[in-house]
């Protein structure tokens, strides 16, 4: 099997694996107990945290709350910031369904929202932005895009978003960045950012929300008031240890990982598009090296997926959270054509993947694509 | 170290960890990926649902709902079932704080809540729930209670709820029930059922809700559609299926366990008693046994955990999702007086204690207290 899809999962790192074992025998008392052995497990705990925050580039006076993943996290920055007070809610028309539909469900409850219109890259446009954001109090932008791997110039946006409204709060869905390229929440400015452990080798189940100083969140699930009171529930404290691991090994390689994962993309799309003219490659060269979108014109989606999986190699066609979904918003607000979009697939890269894996679903690919589309004929 | 502090939280069961450790290794997937290895994901956590379904007592035609822990399901249980019509809430003064603090948050934006009083047992007081039921659309009353181990009559109080309103929501909190004292929902007639993993030795960050046939909630969660869309976000499957391995070895084994526990308390309250008149005993003879309760006389609860812990054994002033409030709630709503309350501790066993154990724990918080009550004279 040749592994794909790790923009939709990856595999747990051993290290982080062994944590969680060692961390489940030895260390599992509860966090709020009051003895001892419940006090160190909320101190290392809150030694995490800061790692966390170290590694995203915030400062010690930041907070961070752990959440059961990035969807949680995005709907507590949403729900936890937000304030209905009729001011404007501002969404890209990129965003992940853990943002998009959060917006959409605010939209029918009577708050005022509004979504800015991608470039054909697949970033959010600037001058479309300009105008949307004009009397906003809260916007969301994910940095790394999950369909295409664009990179919003997230440091850009905050600029023009604060500029409008000092007081505005500006949440960045980091989940397909955090790791694979180089993030620094202080040099972007954002207020709010999202982190997910099973996307860079941690556990399913754990996530995080960076809060800058002074973000004050209400919380969206009550109870034992844990985490400073935004996220009640006995911690996840293995989880969470996990999760330290993970972070700590992929931030520590991310530069090389990025290199090995560059060559990786390259490879992909040289062998799929040489002697080979159906593959339009939606993906561009500014886009993150992990994810690439491409379509194989006049093969659907679906039939590319399953004969790739039948020459053992797993691609999505599109992120696992809206597979079940028809169409493809994002691939729509880029200007792609629906013919394209028909036939758009995701293939996406972790540091495991080999150059001759790659090369081999190329081949693959190319080859049951070539095979098809000539008994179409 | 002896630990007494099993309502707080569990020991992972090694065959649940083994579970977990192997599932992490081989079977990563997305349980939302188009290709087989993501829907044999997905069979699988189906047949983990069909399993607790069927531990819980429900039929094939109910439905059950993975979340991060109880602390979710019981929000989503609240928050998923109501409806702002003007129609009463229900809950009872014993709830864990997160049914509590849902209902107080609820209470503050308007809805119309009321709390129902308890007996001097600690269990729900028939009679003023079935004034307080009247008008009522939903309800939620705790199974066991985590402070005092007292057992509601949750297959009466459905009874005298439905009677009211055949429409009416019936939340029961099974966090401190299930695995412990028998289960069975379909004769107890709730609607919505929480259950927690780490309770009962699985792992921390992940739990369930039953939901009966034909009962719909509303996410509180959105995103990607996840569970059958009440609760977005990618499945924790690695918990979900280590929860299941600890939720069958629970049930199989609970009557066995429960005359091992009932067992536990006897000596424990044996010992502490005998020679010694300081001790009271809040939890009475109706209660779980994995949950006991009491005061000594003229000791600060702070002070008897304090104490115990430094002879090794490990007790709660209270549930640990309350340790850091001031009072007791609960108790107060018991009619307990307040020099008892400041003075009152917790212990709660698991099928792990022994009779050892938990006799020199009741003899070293005995002694330990005796010293104490002597130097204070």
């Amino acid at each position: 099997m040749i592994f794909l899809d790790n923009a939709s999962t990856t595999k747990i790192y051993d290290e982080a694996l062994e944590e969680y074992i060692v961390k489940s025998k030895e260390n599992f008392y509860n966090a709020s107990a009051l003895y001892k052995s419940g006090s160190d497990v909320i101190k290392e705990v809150n030694k995490v945290r800061l790692n966390l925050i170290k590694l995203l580039g915030g400062s010690t006076f930041d907070n961070l709350v752990f959440t059961s993943g990035a969807t949680e996290a995005n709907n507590m920055a949403v729900n936890g910031a937000i304030r209905k007070d009729g001011t404007k809610l501002v969404f890209s028309m990129a965003e992940h369904p853990a943002i998009f539909n959060v917006a959409k469900n605010l939209e029918s409850q009577g708050y005022k929202v509004e979504y800015v219109n991608l470039t054909h890259e697949g970033i959010v446009d600037v001058e479309d932005f300009k105008l949307k954001v004009k009397g906003a109090s809260f916007v969301s932008v994910m940095h790394v895009c999950n369909e295409t791997g664009a990179i919003n110039n997230i440091k850009e946006l905050v600029k023009i978003a604060k500029a409008e409204n000092k007081g505005l709060i500006f949440h960045c869905d980091g989940v397909q960045a955090f790791g694979k390229i180089p993030v620094n929440v202080s040099d972007l400015g954002v207020d709010l950012y999202t982190i997910s452990a099973h996307k860079i080798h941690g556990p399913k189940g754990v996530g995080a929300l960076y809060i800058k100083k002074g973000v004050n969140l209400k919380p969206i699930i009550f109870g034992g008031g844990q985490e400073f009171g935004i996220r009640s529930g006995t911690e996840n404290t293995c989880g969470i240890f996990a999760l330290n691991v993970a972070a700590s090994k992929i931030v520590e390689n991310q530069k090389q990982n990025f290199e090995h994962v560059q060559n990786l993309k390259n490879e992909f799309v040289n062998e799929l598009t040489s002697n080979f003219n159906g593959a339009v490659i939606n993906s561009t060269e500014n886009c993150s090296p992990y994810i690439v979108s491409f379509a194989v014109l006049k093969v659907k989606a679906e039939t590319i997926l399953h004969m790739a999986e039948a020459d053992g190699v797993l691609i999505s066609n599109g992120s696992a959270c809206s597979s079940k979904k028809t169409g493809n918003r994002i691939l729509s607000a880029m200007g792609i054509d629906d013919n394209v979009i028909l036939s758009s697939v995701r293939v996406s890269f972790s540091e495991f993947n080999t150059v001759d894996e790659v090369r081999s679903a190329a081949k693959v690919i190319k080859e049951s694509c070539s095979r098809y589309i000539k008994i179409l004929k």
